[in-house]
């Protein structure tokens, strides 16, 4: 099997982070931060330097503003049901997940808020030009996708993140497909709210993710009950991390996320330089076949999207899985107005998704079977 | 090191359950429900299969109506705020945990429904007659905790659940405790909605749970985001389990649960007459040595609570695990209503919490201990 679905997750795990789920089933069972016996608080200090080195990674100068959530999606939901309130105005953009527009269009459909979609003008990602003209006077927060899910679109976070601060508006990153593949710093990118997913770019197990806060602004829960603090109040208590982290956490995952995050940290260049020739490589490729490619050649980060004429994507993926063993996604990727916006809404589109354990053979046979499959095309057209 | 922390979380997991994981970090690693390879699929078959054995594990007709949560907490929270709309009236008893308390508190806080708790008469758990008192018109939902976490006080929920059903008013049953130790059928119970940890009685790893759903009301979802369906639509599926679990699941855990779910349901016998054997014990030498102990001897499903004379609870669970290695829970357990019933607002209570894999020598030492403490306390008086 050739596996190239890394963008909902990774498949392979490095022996780092599945020695350390082990080592934590093993030794670390107790539950972190609920009683304060040895076993207990060895499990809590495992979590408390996860928090840390995840804060360090992403240049966040508060540990415990590191919310550990049950993945990318839940985090953008805590961000966007904690931050908004009724009146506020959202600017989202057409490359964002469902998971940042199904809970942005709920709260519109209830009245509570009003959102625009800023759409990309230029064909690698998203510019502060393309959101500029639609703020206003009450927009509270700026959602922007980092790296595309579906084409490898990437944002310039940088001008978005300056203009932010400047302003005094949220700037809430998804960075599902960017962590472990680009360098992040909340502090001098101006982002306000990071969410992320450890399994995929970390290399962690499925499934754990995180919000990562740095405004002073207050956030209301999403999910309340016990957080091992203020026991007798049956108010939320207001710090952080414990106001948004109700209910026990998986210490397992979470030690498994701080392997993978080693991982990534030890590897860094390596694994920028092997995605970046692979999906450059395969880019090249796929336009000699003459197929619609929907990826630009720079952003390499190792999402690539295409179709095979106007042929439905599910159907091609379905191929590559049956008569090859090789593992792509096809149809819809959960970013209906980035279908929309590549004209894909037909036909979904055919995604490949790389990771660092991914090979230069790899690609090469999965470009075997495309050729093999277009001849095939081609051969039932005449 | 002895543990006998087991409500926190079960620390000791069946050798099956560390298989379950590992087994998953090697071989099904992909993201179950978001691809069509073959990958994906075999995991989404496992957390198909884990559905379909919780639902017969609790007696529920509907595989598709098992909810994966991270844990109890955030399925009783999806429970509450899925189903309940302004206007409503909830009767909660006093044995809830902060899960359930906060939630109702915070619907409260905002003016949109209201509720009554419902006290203890009997001194084993909850009856019907506790909370008839309290039913209106407008009571939407009863939410009963099966097995107390802070005393081990029981439910009479077949009563409960029955009235529930003739009443048509949905009954929400926390089953932190007692999943894995009592055997619950949702249909024969009358139980409409039933939420449970995976990581305390079901042995299963930090952290899972879930909420079952035996009614056709329908549920709005707490997070939106998703769900590998509907991919083009900005709104939400309407169908279960979709619906309620957007985002990625986790498999390691999922396959975990599973694993830890046969483990149960093979030994279920050994088990309940493990912690009924131990239970009984220590709360009849508790009694011997004149503690102030809060379980019944009736209430022997492993959760005993008891204070000594009017030392802070912390203050004896403290010396606990420094001079004897013992691990119990002091102090306050996320049930303030519970501890004021009990006269414990001052000084908490020491939970002693059992799991299968306890001994009986593990006790005799924990007697030990606080005999030693004891006889120290009154030479301190002297």
């Amino acid at each position: 099997m050739i596996y190239l679905d890394n963008s909902a997750t990774t498949l392979v795990k490095p022996k780092q982070v599945i020695s350390a789920v082990n080592e934590c089933l093993l030794h670390y069972s107790a539950n972190p931060g609920r009683s304060g016996h040895n076993a207990s608080i060895k499990c809590a200090l495992m979590v408390e330097k996860t928090r840390e080195n995840l804060a360090k990674h992403f240049g966040l100068s508060y540990p415990q503003n590191v919310i550990f959530t049950s993945n990318c999606t839940t985090a953008l939901n805590y961000a966007i049901f904690g931050f908004i309130q009724k009146g506020d105005h959202i600017i989202a953009t057409e490359n964002e997940h469902n998971s940042v527009l199904r809970p942005i269009e709920k709260l519109k459909k209830e009245g509570k808020i009003d959102y625009d979609i800023a759409c990309q003008s230029s064909p690698f990602g998203i510019t502060l030009n393309d959101i500029l003209p639609y703020v206003k006077h009450n927009t509270k927060m700026i959602i922007c996708n980092h790296i595309s899910n579906v084409n490898g679109a990437k944002a310039n976070i940088k001008e978005i993140g300056k203009y932010c601060k400047d302003k005094n508006i949220l700037f809430l990153l998804d960075c599902a497909q960017s962590c472990g593949h680009e360098k992040i710093n909340m502090e001098e990118d101006g982002i306000s709210l990071l969410a992320f997913a450890g399994h995929k770019g970390f290399y962690a197990p499925l499934a754990i993710g995180g919000l990562l806060i740095n405004t002073t602004k207050q956030a209301q829960p999403t999910i309340y009950g016990g957080t091992g603090t203020n026991s007798l109040d049956l108010f939320q208590p207001d710090s952080l991390p414990e106001k948004l982290e109700s209910g026990t956490l998986s210490t397992p995952l979470i030690m498994g996320l701080n392997a993978g995050l080693e991982f990534v940290e030890t590897h860094f260049d390596e694994i920028q330089y092997k995605l970046d020739d692979l999906s450059t490589y395969l880019n090249f490729e796929l336009n000699k076949l003459n197929f619609k490619v929907y990826t630009q050649p720079e952003n390499s980060s190792g999402v690539i999207a295409f179709n095979i004429e106007d042929y439905e994507s599910g159907q091609i993926a379905s191929l590559l899985n049956e008569k090859y063993g090789i593992c792509v996604r096809g149809g819809y990727h959960c970013a209906p107005l980035k279908h929309k916006a590549l004209g894909t809404i037909n036909q979904g589109a055919i995604r490949v998704s790389l990771s660092y354990f991914n090979t230069f053979s790899d690609i090469q046979k999965l470009l075997y079977a495309l050729k093999n499959i277009k001849h095939k095309v081609f051969k039932m057209k005449d």
